[in-house]
């Protein structure tokens, strides 16, 4: 048989796919030579470690029967109830029964991209997006409708010119908080004219908020879902305010949808790990505990993205602009003319990683972008990557007067 | 909006899509009233639990970093060497470069359906089947090319039939140990020639090995992995051999389609949880408790086998017939001219559940046959239940005297 008979087999879907920019960057970004500005690594070093093996160690003593069975494809019980109180700090009023346990947010993408596309189906997404979200709904080739976004978040106005002028996307998909790759949060004006837009178009959102309980500063903004939650599936993900080695992720959808992705949910993998839900939920059972690790995590982030915005400021070249995030993991940077795809071998070369902008648009705009990521390391190797990337940056020929955007 | 809103967006997959007749009977079977003979989970009480306690400490205090963190795509390398030395135990040769660390076998399911699957792409399968693999399949849309079983395996002469004919499979699925749910084995004459059978017509073989080690008498026999390692698709688990509650599962498979399967595992939940792999590949690293584990479990099965044929010797009404199985955790019963889909509800009601025949079958035949699962219930519990359906089933009217076959 030759070596492509599995290949002759293949779905049409597979031609498509390509090893995520991103995920081969890991790779490359672990040399101890690099700094890496790449990937968006929770600093899981600053969790209480000797609380965490009290939890694990509490889950498996008391609850072991349970633990390591086999559970309930929406989700442990419990672990649904605090859920829905965590989400309830953030004003999101929940039933537990509308909520789905998956493995982190990434497998909810996966499930939402199955419940929603067909082959050629439009779907309307933020340019730039995050890259494992447009690898998720790639699977189910759909075509994309790009909305741009600026400092104040998704374009909502070119949404709607999009949707006048016929557009019928299967849903939108959008991070109003703390984006990535971008690091802008969604205008409360927005919020509310989105979600009328949508409602009155009948366009489902999927909002997915990874990032949202990890605000430097200010006071939260209302929620898509708290807007509208007959017409949200919100995405949840304790992987940046516990743990992502966990792996758990969440939706909280209307009943009818919910019912759907919870058949995808066995379908995918029968159920989420009981073991991980039950420390999961013991984890969030303490909101002394819980909180407190978030605002050691918030201060550790807060320090890093001061780092990172002080050192792009002292480093990069003129004509460079970036944004400034008021939360999560990323500043995003355009660097007017350059090619940061082409660029990355070299600064990988001075000991620098980050992400190339293209990963972040499906049609592979974004050359001029990147994304540093200040969440992983200490704000002295913050600068020092952020001066060598820089100083590569400088030797580039000076830009065209024409040109330069924001976002 | 109305409650539709998001109905009309659904992708065309999701109308064919109906609960799990046996995640659905688990709520059922929960009522402490029901003797569960229905959902095949493991006894996981047979664990020693202080070396479990022991494992999942030792890893959270002595690898919190890594545990806690994303974790490579393809899995912990550690786990991956591990699982391929378990393998080895088997007769299977592996390189741990092909191993890909899935959340449970199912995960692995739906993602060889996202290899191969185009919609009303046939597929060949077993017919009865694991209802979890249809599932999984169907999500993908594909036509059914249903295999029978005799007492020996898969009728690999009607699958030669087929090809002869012109049926061009995009994989053929296999569960040739202890049968999921038929108890049966594929003998060794069968499986050397499905392996030359499959490769001349160019057919990829999906080998799913959940029960193999779990052999209550004789000698295994050879993989078609090892037969034909070019040509099969190999899926194990810890979920029956250690504990579903970690949902670990893996692949092994050529070089080629192991990239697109870790690419396609990425798209669908980024990696699995180090926390688990790290708690696997611990547990299995001292192969004097893993070993030991395991032929504890397999007496206590054997027992529950055991109990249940001779019960259903004692019970069952003359004209029933079922598989002996050497291993695993199923009998499979024929009671001709029986509905046993029908005759549930009040199984339920005097106490007992089963898995109807109909689930098993993409085309819903099956209803004069049923599953038992031996291997939660201790042995007086299985007597009783296996009393109870024997004594319902007696009161029902004489089969005819046609219609009796064996698988």
């Amino acid at each position: 048989m030759p070596a492509d008979a599995f290949a002759e087999r293949y779905a049409a879907r597979i031609a498509g796919m390509t090893a995520s920019e991103v995920r081969a960057l890991f790779a490359v970004a672990a040399r101890p030579d690099v700094i890496s500005l790449a990937g968006g690594m929770p600093f899981v070093q600053a969790l209480p470690s000797d609380e965490v093996l009290r939890v694990v160690s509490q889950v498996v003593a008391e609850r072991a029967t349970v633990a390591l069975q086999y559970g309930a494809g929406s989700g442990q019980e419990g672990l649904k109830v605090r859920l829905t109180e965590l989400m309830a700090e953030q004003g999101i009023e929940a039933d537990p029964a509308d909520v789905l346990v998956t493995v982190g947010a990434q497998q909810a993408l996966d499930l939402v991209g199955k419940l929603f596309i067909d082959p050629g189906d439009p779907i309307a997404v933020e340019a730039p997006s995050y890259v494992g979200a447009l690898s998720a709904f790639s699977v189910y080739e759909p075509r994309y409708l790009q909305v741009p976004l600026d400092e104040h978040g998704l374009r909502v106005d070119e949404l709607e010119d999009a949707l006048r002028g016929g557009a019928r996307p299967s849903f939108l998909y959008v991070c109003p908080n703390f984006h990535n790759p971008a690091g802008v949060t969604l205008s409360t004006d927005r919020r509310h004219r989105l979600v009328e837009v949508c409602r009155s178009y009948g366009v489902p959102i999927v909002e997915d908020d990874p990032y949202g309980m990890l605000r430097f500063e200010g006071e939260p903004l209302p929620s898509l879902r708290s807007l509208d939650p007959g017409n949200v599936i919100y995405l949840g993900t304790l992987s940046k305010v516990f743990c992502p080695g966990i792996r758990i992720g969440w939706t909280l959808a209307p009943p009818e949808p919910t019912r759907q992705l919870v058949l995808l949910k066995e379908a995918a993998d029968l159920c989420s790990s009981n073991l991980n839900m039950l420390v999961a939920e013991t984890w969030l059972a303490d909101r002394g505990r819980w909180t407190g690790t978030l605002a050691s995590l918030v201060d550790v982030y807060r320090s890093r993205r001061d780092a990172c915005l002080a050192s792009l400021e002292r480093h990069f070249p003129a004509g460079a602009t970036w944004t400034r995030p008021g939360g999560g993991f990323y500043v995003w940077v355009t660097v007017p003319d350059a090619d940061t795809k082409a660029l990355l071998p070299a600064a990988v070369d001075r000991g620098v990683a980050y992400v190339p902008g293209t990963a972040f648009y499906p049609d592979g705009s974004g050359r001029d972008r990147l994304r540093l990521a200040f969440c992983y390391p200490p704000e002295d190797a913050i600068e020092e990557g952020v001066r060598r990337l820089g100083e590569l940056l400088t030797e580039l020929p000076a830009p065209s007067p024409a040109g330069s955007r924001t976002t």
